[in-house]
């Protein structure tokens, strides 16, 4: 095909009537990179806005060139009420801060709004603001967003008008925990999260930072102590336990573009057997199609994710300090954001839960 | 879901009736594995064969664990005979010499054929026998078989009960030199081709040379001058040159998984402007949905092109030396070896050429 | 030069007189490898003996062709018996076992014996045969083995004849918790090592786990709650806490060719300030040339040290948690295996501890 | 040691008396902090300016930590005039034009100067200006400038104030082309240079283009056809082949961190066997230490090379198309420029022409 005249035609669509128009904000960054993607491969959608302030006017494909063909859109700007009444769901890949400073009930009562960044998912306005160092300047609609972790709160999600996309660590470590602290077999204070992402959790921004030859062949822990999603998984974890939690976060960079791994520990509260932790995540996830609960003698590999909207997890026993190592793969461009999101929307409007996201993971 | 213990159920897929059965035989290998992630997200078709004569018995999923939740078969063997009576389709992803060895009238008559090895490639059976050093046992089926490069010869293979998958470097070779050579505007015998492959095109076999310490941060040419597609490459440019061809040919491993990248270079035979290079691709591939032609301005990216049937291509006049270099990349595993094989198939049987081949190509 | 002629010449030494015969036993594997690239650039060794039974008769330099030049060595085999008679010092990079089945009070009165392997790690033969599925055929040697570890043991290493060579993770655990462990501020029950290695700690076998398209782009945990380094580990941090030690360890594969890190975590025993415990490195390690005490707010990274045999260390204080995280990184072939063997030879013969070890870091 | 603290401390320096003064403007580029690390190490010279404007007052070692330890500098500016007083030698590891604009004659007398840049590679300025797009300040110095390829110019070198320090494609293209073009048996005007480059080859600038997430898994050419190392090259081959020369030189960036390969084609003038060209490479390279010649049976590869100032090069003859195939692999950031530059540095000063470069490569 001649590529790179076509204005008008878009490939890869087969569909008479396209019922739902999505724009993004923020689609030059990975996450919403991936959103485009997704979306631009979703029967349901048409992704009518590409927002970069930074590339108005450049082709989108121009700038992701794998899109080739996918799409003619010009990268528009960030002006989030124009396209509230163009658009009937709005995704925004920003900064923090950004969407916390420009939502308005206005821009709800035209197109629901799924949020990739963390404005929303704190729901104490204090610790976020503590914690991100930003004012929130739209605290009032905190108390309406939904957290979007789809298999804890999926009735909830259908109903919202502003999603808080959840973080690609929370989502992780609160999908390799979940199972144990729903049956309160472990110490919530005993939860030490060993977290390790790929590098596209970096972001696009040109920092020296993220060169090729800053990360490759390396690896780091960063933000020990410090990391901002600490409190959202503290929250998370919390809801479910029923009570404060406090734990250890340690995230590390490693010299991989895509998944997110956790490694998670807690001291169980009495003593099981491995079998009875092979059966609570079972429970816990058979009607769950996005997450694959793994033997416990198999551990999660990210690459076996890869592409895909899943969750692998898995637990293992450790009699001999009566701890257990609980373990998670997650891509974190998908579940971790851009296919979480989606699935959201499918939620919110109705349609299969795993529509635009039957992609099955790529290997190698 | 419980995914470890499905035994019945497929996810995945999302119709009524299944209306064509497929097996391969060699499914544990790269390209064997890719096969059967296209066709397990392929609407028209049921995977009934994952054929591993060194695994039989195994769960599928095991070997290859990205796969879980979208098949629960066990590997079955390579009995081609018995594959024959219960599938529509064969694809076989073997080593040299096995359909060679194998493939009769009878099975022929009974199921299509696709076959990803060279066995049927090269028309004239000396050269296959001096190029690969083996003695080919059913020389009587070479005439059938169709070359399965879709865009060269696409009606043959719709007629077609044998296919001979193209190799992915004639794949890429082919098509990137294509537009110039058939417009006569180049001397074939001029023609270099440096090409560049990812390491999944040095299969799954357990090589110390393999492992990644030994591959990673390094490059290396190998089977320089001797390279077994070269044959191969020049049996297809000489069907467009109408006359032999003969080239160098140099591939060479680079610290990637996926993605074939070629450089070729040739005299051009009369002066041409850049803007008439760009009018030869343009023209050449105006009707192609799986080729993209770039600009010339911009080189084309193994990642762009990763998980998708795509192949990237463009050139560039050099005026000081007179000669053009053109450019092309592929997904190896894809374009290169099993998304051609499902687009085979799906010229074929009928259906559209790129369903199940419409994976948008994934970045990062 | 004409490197693939030589015979006699061995380039990059510049010396009168050599002092010292030295053997490897096991010069195939990376860590055998790693150890001839040391000892050939070491003033004061001739390495006499690159043993590799599987490649008996091929010249080393067609193995390792980044040593061309070196040495003109052709490989010998396993004849420890024999080597003893030629060699002075013998390192042994063999799988488990094998010197435990060969070592005699013999050879040890004729050579001193450097055992990269477990095989005289434990003192405690019943641990050792647990973990590691292997009955031990010398028992009675183990006693007079000294671990190796040159912070901790060092006088007891000038005198050795048997020295057993720290594990790699165990190296980075240990020089990681040390200081707290020591000063006794952490309780030793609740540390949890979270480690991650390098492929290269896989070693050169030819197996599918390690090839780079199953490696790269991936990561996981491997080996939960059973690896074989868990006893090593425990019973050093045991001798510094003089208590019995039960920890968890949890190693990762990293897609990466060399380096550990280590994230550890511990409960505080009191509460410590930062400038508290950054004073407990400092002064655990002010006089060791091959300890770098990092900031608190630099994190280890294992490209830092790669190629050397420095270990970087550094500790975090959670007041919110009331734990301590360790980290440590070092290059798993150098300080983790070949160079700490080298500085312990160095220590055995009376050269500067630093000599052949002299490195600096490469980055990238 | 303590690292964090030391102010006055040098280690790894053993020696009574220092002879020689180095600084470097330009050390916080990867090319840069290679010359620093390689002077860090070498016996006979002092680091006494590592030059950065922008980080001008802060350790060197905070922006590489792997130097830590082995120098207390600060990071200066690039006042060349008054680091001319204080260093017997310069080295310039600047952007295109720096050095052009501010050497002079008085600067000259004072300290001999090394520039890794290419401001006075190309003799005649017109061709600079042209490729460069820059205008030279100083063109009459350009005559007096001695290109730095030891390999071919020693004897000049060894009494020059000023050194063009050779590009990194043209030193691995002219060595592995240089003893056929010699010796007369390929015709000039036929080569193609096929480049491939790790990416430190790129630079430590923070772009977008030179992220991990950009670069790892994709390959792809650049500059094709205008590369500004072409005429760099043309005028060395010129020179030995006493007649201008034109060439087709395509670079591609690799998915690594170091090394350089060139895959090189040219017809024979006449026809040669194997035999006579493993012969002309012995001939030509016999008296180098740097240069190790492969059997043609073996390809280079960059991981070989790794970290030491060598050049591997070999050679094919294929009969089939009257054509060779000249190979080649360097270490980028060492034989492609640190370390040549030392390498001239030795010869200027009189010092053993591998002191300080005496790095066994590393693997993996």
């Amino acid at each position: 095909m001649q590529v790179y005249e076509i204005k008008n035609t878009i490939i890869g669509k087969e569909r008479s009537d396209i019922m739902m128009k999505a724009g993004i904000i923020g689609a030059t960054g990975y996450a919403g990179a991936e959103l485009a993607r997704l979306l631009l491969g979703h029967k349901e959608v048409e992704l009518i806005w590409a927002g970069s302030r930074s590339n108005e006017g450049t082709a989108y494909t121009d700038i992701y060139q794998n899109l080739r063909g996918f799409t003619s859109q010009e990268c528009k700007g960030d002006d989030i009420e124009k396209l509230a009444k163009e658009a009937d769901v709005i995704f925004t890949a920003t900064p923090q801060g950004y969407l916390g400073g420009v939502l308005t009930e206005d821009i709800l009562s035209k197109a629901k709004v799924i949020d990739l960044s963390a404005d929303y998912r704190i729901k104490d306005v204090k610790v976020y603001e503590e914690w991100y160092k930003i004012e929130h300047k739209s605290p009032q609609l905190i108390k309406e967003a939904v957290y979007g972790l789809c298999e804890l709160n999926r009735e909830s999600i259908k109903n919202a008008r502003l999603i808080a996309n959840p973080g690609c660590y929370p989502t992780c470590s609160f999908l390799s925990i979940y199972p144990l602290l729903k049956a309160n077999v472990i110490d919530p204070n005993t939860i030490i999260i060993d977290a390790k992402s790929g590098t596209t959790g970096a972001g696009r921004g040109a920092k020296v930072d993220n060169l090729f030859c800053e990360v490759n062949e390396s690896m780091k822990a960063y933000g020990v102590a410090t990391h901002r999603h600490t409190p959202e998984i503290e929250q998370q974890l919390g809801v479910v336990a029923g009570t404060d939690v406090t734990i250890n976060f340690t995230p590390h960079l490693v010299p991989m573009m895509r998944g997110i791994l956790v490694t998670a520990y807690a001291t169980m509260t009495k003593k099981l057997t491995q079998e009875e932790v092979d059966e609570l995540y079972m429970e816990a996830y058979k009607d769950e199609y996005f997450v694959r609960v793994l033997k416990h003698t198999v551990c999660p590999q990210t690459k076996w994710v890869e592409g895909s909207n899943f969750a692998d997890v898995t637990a293992k026993v450790d009699e001999r300090t009566g701890r257990v190592i609980m373990m998670g793969a997650i891509d974190n461009l998908v579940k971790g954001a851009a296919g979480q999101a989606v699935q959201n929307m499918n939620l919110m409007f109705g349609f299969a839960e795993n529509e635009g996201l039957k992609q099955i993971p790529m290997f190698p």
